[in-house]
């Protein structure tokens, strides 16, 4: 199964210039959806996480996906003032400007092992604030896992203390 | 196994006034997430459905799960502006002004039958709207499904040309 053809490019989305990775075609499939958890869950291997952190939203699709299938529990890193209760917040750069994300306080332990899952890594801005989101809990980042890798964008170079798995290497056209 | 007590109340959240159902226990618990998978998976039964409609965020959620458990398509409903490509919007009223959901056009084929998934049926008002989209597909929805209802919130009344089905139905405290 070739699942990059399952992955539509949309010329000048969000803005002009960028070309947006749509997964839509692929989460529509069950079988092709099927096919990608595995191999993601193949690529974390003997890594024995304790939990799946998924980014919102579209990292919470396969994310849930991954922990039912390595039969361990998700938790949400989300936008601002989502997540009720006590939390943890990290910004991060936009190209102007800036954003954060959060997480519950208490969701991690100090001894829990971690795969981060989101859709797709671009810049790797967001990957990276969610691995200091983990760390701020005590727990420990096993792997950054994506979908599809931007790799033009270099956001290996921003994770270059973590293992990085992402199942389709994405040039620019 | 009681999956309301993996569901805790959190007051005041997001506005004072309101208390806020988190399913972030649930997802926490691989086991727990599974059995309402499996619960709501039984609810659908023998209705058939060709796709699993999940609305942005937290109805992607269990909306994946289910759809893979039956072994169908999944299609998210997202906020506005975040789903590449042609697309639908529905409107709807909140307490104060409006909001909006959007579906990508050609998602559903006119012969598709469509559960919609949400976590919690409140007042009705994104559900209600996610039926007028599905509906604007030319598709056909066979049943509003969610984890959670809160009665009190009269959501049923906005669905009532719909089935429903609920998990967890929790009254007022």
């Amino acid at each position: 199964m070739n699942l990059a053809s399952y992955i539509h490019d949309i010329p000048d989305f969000p803005k002009p210039g960028i070309i947006f990775k749509d997964i839509s075609p692929l989460l529509m499939d069950a079988a092709a959806t099927a096919e990608a958890v595995n191999q993601l869950a193949l690529s974390i291997n003997e890594l024995k996480p304790t939990k799946i952190v998924g980014i919102e939203s579209r990292g919470f699709l396969l994310g849930i996906l991954l922990a039912q299938k390595l039969g361990i529990g998700f938790i949400p890193i989300r936008k601002p003032g989502k997540l009720p209760g006590s939390i943890l917040s990290q910004k991060y750069a936009l190209e102007y400007g800036e954003d954060a994300i959060e997480i519950q306080q208490g969701a991690l332990s100090p001894n829990e092992k971690v795969i981060i899952h989101d859709d797709v890594l671009a810049t790797g801005g967001t990957a990276s604030a969610a691995c200091k989101l983990v760390e701020k809990c005590g727990a420990e980042v096993l792997q950054c896992n994506f979908l599809i890798e931007l790799d033009f964008l270099k956001g290996r170079e921003k994770l270059e203390q973590y293992e990085i798995a992402s199942l389709l290497n994405m040039k620019l056209i």
